[in-house]
């Protein structure tokens, strides 16, 4: 039977150590951007979000068929109690890759380091198209793992100057500027004070379904664009409906948007074009970088693709990562008992 | 970060050689019976497989959610043209399952040898409830990796005196005997004569959707029990129409075997009640010994669910398979390069 590779975060770690941080997001920003450009729909099908929800959090899936190529599965948990009950991530989760000719499992590798990365560069290059070029101050509500990409991933494509930081944990406000790898000084402020002086917001929260919005959107910059990057189940949203209305709002992925993004607020005349039709004309949209404008960022499998192809690139180039024959099927593949004779 | 426990299809093996693959048979149809009689739809969500479906294949994922316990997700692909361009099994599949409280993926293992067992398991519980305890003929239309644990697992539970096997691939049917671990003989015979000959009949074949039946259903024994095993995609079904119309129809799981089970062919009022009911009483079924009756198994994540338990319960014990720290999150939970600054 053929190997699978499975990477784990210290492969990926040791690829971004030896890459550098700073070149992987380029890298991934450039990534996303040529596979949301390049999309075809009926080359490569994608399915939203689907899962468990139950009292401590979600468990969902996420798969994509490349016709002709692979498949790919990402599963993720959403456990927003983690980081106080266990010290783990709020989101955990895990990408694997199928061999559409034989369904075996080629790739298996940590998600909880692709997925932070590919949701600051979706929310770079949103807001390349959506935000005045010459943004220089940043907003973060919410100064959890999330933010740390978010701010990572802003600074590679905007010229910022002050990043301000929110969170309703002081302590996560507190600890973003010694998890921060952008050369950014980064002000904790109120929230007032991050609305009304921000180019670009970034909410990326636990707020639980029902208890939001997580600002209040009563002042702010007349060209604020903003990512929401939180939303991921339904019932759970991060911005107010007035600033929804008042701005050009693009969904990353409509059908799980409408679900599980702050699309659900929204009636479908209320939304602009998805983030797909956007880059596909970035030229066309950017006379929005002038009025107020909204990412709706759910995440979705085909960002989690490119980067599952980045990282494995890059771990084959340096000879990390290590092959385990899982599934059965040594020998004789018409005998699953084939294996048991084998010397131990 | 919490490590995950990986059993490859080698370790599955050595359980297998260890404690032997009849303790282990035993224990499946102990196991599954034991889940279907105690099945809870509130404590335990199922849902029905879905997946890509292709012109090689299918990929599809099974879920299953236990409250207050793990969750579990079944991957399996699905690609008859494996065992001739490849020579891997036709099924392929991997099972994983996370801790409820953090998303945390705890085991991942094989599903190949997993998969064939519960599915003889699963034809061995219908077939000790519909069939006659007495039933000495088994055929088996179909002799690739999936007969040879449908007649382990029917030489468990009856008094088999012989088996007839028929395969459309003169090759399969020849070789079933080197790879049988049951100890009862192997006639290689016609179709008519298998037809006319079992008391039970497992069809486990890859016709094409649109391309059955595999049997004809016109001379059988007035209580034939047949195991359906092979349809498990849209539009594949093995047996003809009048047989199942002639029979007591019992579905694994109804919501999947009305979409890709023998059940497609039937209006709702001409199937019967499911195994999980039938297992819960089982006595009370026994009255259908005397009848026709088909088991329509498509397989359902319940089974499979069992299976990783019993396997990991032996591999533990034995010490065996690895601990592999697969997703990101060791150290601070809310910076996702944590591991970038860790030593190499």
């Amino acid at each position: 039977m053929t190997a699978t590779l499975v990477l784990t975060a210290a492969d990926l770690a040791r690829v971004l150590r030896r890459r550098g941080v700073d070149a992987v997001m380029d890298e991934a920003i450039a990534g996303l951007t040529a596979a949301f450009r390049d999309h075809d729909g009926d080359a490569t099908v994608l399915r939203k979000r689907d899962g468990f929800i139950y009292p401590t959090g979600t468990l969902e899936w996420m798969p994509l068929l490349d016709r002709g190529g692979h498949s790919f599965v990402k599963i993720v948990g959403y456990h927003p109690g983690n980081v106080a009950s266990a010290r783990v991530p709020t989101v955990l989760s895990t990408f694997s890759q199928y061999h559409t000719e034989t369904g075996h499992l080629a790739v298996l590798m940590d998600g909880v380091i692709p997925t932070a990365i590919r949701t600051g560069a979706a929310s770079a290059i949103a807001s390349r198209v959506l935000a005045r070029p010459d943004s220089r101050v940043l907003g973060l509500i919410g100064c959890g793992a999330q933010a740390v990409t978010q701010l990572h991933a802003l600074s590679r494509v905007f010229p910022l100057e002050r990043v301000l930081a929110f969170d309703v944990d002081p302590g996560a406000a507190a600890t973003l500027a010694a998890r921060s790898v952008a050369r950014v000084p980064i002000e904790v402020v109120e929230l007032p004070a991050l609305e009304a002086d921000s180019d670009i917001i970034c909410t990326a929260t636990s707020v639980e379904a029902g208890r939001g919005p997580v600002m209040t959107g009563e002042r702010t910059r007349p060209w604020l664009h903003v990512n929401a990057v939180g939303s991921d189940i339904p019932g759970k949203t991060e911005l107010p409906l007035a600033l929804l209305r008042a701005s050009l709002v693009v969904p990353d992925y409509l059908a799980q948007a409408e679900v599980e993004g702050e699309c659900q607020q929204l009636a479908p005349h209320e939304i602009g074009p998805d983030l797909i039709a956007v880059v596909k004309d970035e030229a066309g949209h950017a006379v929005h970088r002038e009025r107020r404008t909204v990412f709706d960022s759910t995440g979705f499998s085909l960002e989690d693709r490119v980067m599952l192809e980045l990282f494995v690139g890059h771990a084959s180039a340096l000879g990390l990562g290590r092959r385990l024959v899982i599934e059965g099927g040594g020998g004789d593949p018409l005998d699953p008992y084939v294996l048991v004779g084998s010397p131990d």
